[in-house]
């Protein structure tokens, strides 16, 4: 706990609804996480209009029923009917003080001993009875590189002696990405693309034959900045609301044949992947660090830096990636933990990447989408790729528990990231998680 | 004139708007692009819905008066009754046969002669007394870079012995470009960001000092595709609805600092300026040309060849770049032409474009906007940008006609693209301009 937390983060805080109070619930009443969904059960539903919805256990607390069935302090009414219309995008261009009343109305309203509880328990859907959409239609989508760790060992693998290049420490890196194809994962399709089979061949036109996974956190703006109007370091985290799994699905071959001299294109546009509830940065308060740049690095430039930054900049998220294969689900056997790292090691900071994004006067706007880049851990083993845990496809990666090696994915694997915070003195709040499932090539 | 033309293209033919017959108009009646507008003298004009409109000489026609006030052909009133509501975007969504129906009517009603002329006397404003907008709201923007002379000029400055990567002539090399700074130019404002004043020296944040205009087409896509469902070259051009010109801004300062590895970000994503009036394909169909591959290079590969691309592929269009200094608009002067070039020397057609894009199952959607690349040509002085022009900045352009000269652009410099088609028997068409005048940084 620190000076960013307040009634909503106390740990002594319970929920009504009893699965909320679990100890390894993703979704306790600290959390708070909004999303956008519809029931399955009912009639129509494939054409329901989506609904705004809060995480609680392994219920959704749906803020239409919500808005009309309950009682609410009144100033919190305004901010219900517009999530109840479900125009969560709306919501979040309110701003921090619209966040903070919402979040405060819905610990209260949740909390064990709220009178609201009669009229809440019938707004209740099991988060097993729906369909998740996309929280937000990413208007644009920008994918940093923010994870040193992954930089450095990607560097080694195509620059031996020049792993990290002289602009890493200085500058945020990062790349548009491609919006239209961000989904909340399911089946994702084998691309085909430009790929050689040695460095003199011609390139042929075939199936990626090394796709891979980047383990990320996506970061949601909520409120927008008008264009030649840069976002300054100390207003920085005013403008995101939250966080999310992001999956940047990745076709090496692809990649290594088209990426000179504009970057990744078709390697990366075939899709990504995000989770579908938006966890807020104010549920990750209790989770705030002090950013650790190591020792003799250069101090970020003045427009990256700032006293609140340097206190709180970083968190502590544990990342983890799992892989089931097509035959440990024959054998009914469960999924395999590949990897675990954490946010911390990130270079950069949430609010460094928006306050560089918007630092040349660039626009953003409620519903932007940034991936922080591959989250990996120091350690060998801590590689939020498969090209980082096979080195390149040279060390097949024994699967625990089973007989199957991995060098990159093969036809019917389904990967699936995972996140939570946990700290002395907090309750542990977890990202949810988002799988994705190879389909072969078309 | 070729097999793709029919009567609309007649060279013969007239408008009863005298400004379309001029022999210098962009806008005959041969031409027809859309555009959005809205009338700037109307009271309340601010505030007024975006209306669509036909260019025609120096007027415009409004489609929303034309519906209401003239008779057409029963098949065009459930356009115009869209287009009426300024729905430009889903009247592009319904695809080629809509299209051609609406240039086809458009033609023959405005066409010396038709009876609908008196009707439609009525439904014209001057161009000069409209406030244009951005003709589509792009949902993802791509930049290409198919001028292989601007590759090779650029590679040279970069590496010397190397200029052109292995990869450009088997790839449509191209990269994810920022959707929301796309607007129709007017004040651009020169950005902040690092920059280095050596090779060795740490960088700062500054102005950008070597702030440049590439010379490109926009592409705008018409009908999407689904995720995972390539467009095959046969039919990518059923998706592409037309052209328009394209400044790609760029800060060469922050670009060389950034853009390792990952591709140019903050240095192109602070603006890029299109031109408002969407000119069809079906417009340029007189200028269409067999596409001219160097002997001795590879043959394109199965997915980016088809006979349509090899017969018609390419596009005759002159391009311009004119610059006004603050000097020479103090003393009266006009604009200075600084190169002029040919779309014809582009490497890859815009089907290419197109069917490499959703190669990999990416999907587009009506309203995204592919750019070109910088188009060049092959001698020095046909550069479409100051990089290429004062060799990097080495030797400074002298502007004709004026003792100034420029390696890069100066504030309250306007830089202005412009683009017409020309050919033996075919009337002369233009994609209008897109001007964009350097406001100092913040």
């Amino acid at each position: 706990m620190n000076t960013l937390t307040d009634a909503t983060h106390d740990p002594a805080l319970r929920s009504w609804v009893p699965s909320a109070n679990a100890a390894d619930s993703d979704f306790p009443v600290q959390n708070l996480p909004l999303g956008r969904f519809r029931p399955v059960a009912a009639e129509g539903a494939e054409n329901a209009p989506w609904r705004v919805g809060v995480a609680i256990g392994d219920q959704v607390l749906d803020l239409r029923l919500a808005h009309e069935q309950s009682p609410w302090p009144d100033e919190v009414y305004p901010l219900l009917k517009q999530l109840g219309k479900g125009d969560l995008a709306g919501f979040l261009a309110l701003g921090c003080p619209a966040w903070r009343l919402l979040r405060q109305a819905l610990s209260a309203a949740l909390a064990e001993g709220s009178e609201q509880a009669p009229f809440l328990e019938l707004c209740l859907h099991p988060q097993s009875a729906v369909a998740m959409a996309l929280p937000l239609v990413p208007r644009d989508y920008t994918d940093f590189y923010a994870g040193i760790h992954h930089a450095v060992t990607v560097g080694k693998l195509m620059r031996p002696d020049n792993p990290l290049l002289p602009n890493y420490k200085w500058v945020p890196i990062g790349y548009h990405g491609r919006a239209s194809s961000v989904g909340l994962g399911g089946g994702v399709r084998r691309p085909r693309g430009q790929v050689k089979s040695s460095a003199e061949a011609p390139p042929t036109f075939a199936p990626c034959r090394r796709l891979d996974y980047e383990l990320e956190l996506g970061l949601w703006v909520g409120v927008g900045n008008e264009l030649g109007h840069p976002v300054a370091m100390a207003q920085a985290e005013h403008h995101l609301y939250g966080v999310s799994l992001l999956n940047d699905w990745s076709a090496r071959d692809m990649q290594a044949w088209e990426y000179q001299p504009l970057g990744p294109f078709l390697a990366k546009s075939f899709a990504t992947s995000v989770s579908p509830w938006l966890v807020s940065l104010d549920a990750l308060a209790p989770f705030r660090r002090p950013v650790q740049r190591p020792e003799g690095d250069p101090e970020p430039l003045p427009y990256l830096d700032s006293d609140f930054n340097r206190a709180f900049g970083a968190i502590d998220i544990t990342l983890e990636v799992w892989l089931q294969t097509p035959r440990m689900r024959e054998r009914g056997l469960p999924a395999v933990r590949l990897s675990q790292s954490n946010a911390l090691d990130a270079y950069w900071t949430a609010a460094q990447l928006l306050a560089h994004h918007t630092s040349n006067g660039c626009n953003l706007a409620t519903g932007d989408l940034l991936g922080t880049g591959t989250l990996s851990g120091p350690a060998p083993g801590q590689g939020g790729s498969l090209l980082e845990l096979s080195q390149g496809g040279k060390q097949p990666l024994l699967l625990a528990g089973s007989d199957e090696s991995r060098t990159f994915l093969e036809d019917g694997d389904t990967v699936t990231l995972r996140a939570f915070c946990q700290a002395p003195g907090a309750v542990r709040i977890g990202l949810g998680q988002v799988s994705g499932t190879v389909l072969p090539a078309l």
